[in-house]
């Protein structure tokens, strides 16, 4: 191969690449969804390739199993959070301001809702919480990543004396636990638990800093 | 029919359906398991005939169709979760010692755990909760059953001085939220999970009268 040939076939090769990236996309944009309301378990070439309207064989050749389709899912869902919950919060300043442009969002994700069976990994740890393996670690990790970051704000929000000296984890864990409740409230159309949910958010981030509390 | 030949037909009748109430019960004491690990989804009349060595036409004819097995699934597990978590707490003094023993029982009930794949609400309810029906209502309404009783201790425990001034019904949706959270958090052997769960629990429970929260 000359030179320009080379650069043909690497021309084509990208292109190749970058059809084959939007593909992915397309179809983890709608197997999203799906596993928001159904689970990850809900998820099949078969029923992809129908909504989609492409051929089963063409989703099969992009992800070859249905794990690796499970484990591209779970990571669009968080590259969607990262988008609508995570990111707008950064510029808000630390502590307990963007503790509440994060929790806000978070109730904006559910309540929206962004994936049409609410919070994505409210609908699948449960089912796959039992089930060792690659796509159990990946919620896990991602849930994780989500309480870290309330723990860093509390921190933060604590070292300046904004709120009431809690150990930062256990008061992340709480929120997340309680927005975890307001999600199921709300799929549940439970009018009450929601207000409850928000209620205990608020006070959950108040915590004024003459309360002393253990 | 003479009288003796009425009593005969009565007594068979009698017989009859005490057999069909200890065959329900063979099948709905598997049908709670299976459901508390794959959800209510992953019952099956073939299934459970297979796993009791029994016929499939003979489950069916007790059950009739999934959905009534669903919900005879859905009633047993509140019967053992009411003789497992609540039925003992009725001794111990209302107030902050019953919502210590509540809470204690249902830790226990998730450690344990009583039913393999954890707390059968934690489980079940992330997949119906989107899905209005029969087996929803009857799932959120043993969610709420629970959510109460915590509350009535809470309310008890308020008005006898035990705990800081707080509404009930927000403080006893924090401990289930947590104690959900907790449930999550030991079948992904997440340790630290647990540990902050415990430590929230405490936190919540304990509340003493000199707190001002709000």
């Amino acid at each position: 191969m000359d030179v320009s040939e080379h650069q043909a076939a690497a021309a084509s090769t990208d292109q190749r690449l970058r059809r084959g990236a939007r593909s992915r996309r397309a179809v983890t944009r709608r197997s999203v969804d799906i596993a928001s309301v159904d689970g990850l378990d809900g998820l099949s070439f078969g029923r992809l390739a129908e909504d989609l309207g492409v051929s089963k064989a063409g989703i099969q050749t992009l992800f070859r199993t249905k794990e690796t389709l499970q484990l591209a899912t779970v990571d669009a869902a968080r590259d969607v959070f990262l988008d609508v919950v995570v990111r707008p919060a950064r510029d808000v300043p630390a502590g307990v301001a963007r503790l509440r442009a994060l929790v806000d969002g978070w109730i904006e994700y559910a309540e929206r809702p962004v994936f049409p069976g609410g919070c994505f990994w409210g609908a699948n740890l449960p089912i796959f919480d039992s089930r060792p393996g690659p796509v159990r670690d990946a919620l896990r990790e991602q849930q994780h990543a989500w309480v870290a970051l309330l723990a860093t704000q509390f921190r933060r929000a604590v070292d300046a004396g904004e709120i009431a000296d809690r150990e930062p984890e256990t008061a992340a864990f709480e929120v997340a636990a309680v927005l975890n409740a307001l999600n199921l409230a709300l799929r549940l159309g439970d009018d009450a638990g929601v207000a409850m949910a928000r209620r205990s958010v608020d006070r959950l981030l108040r915590s004024p800093r003459k309360t002393q509390e253990s």
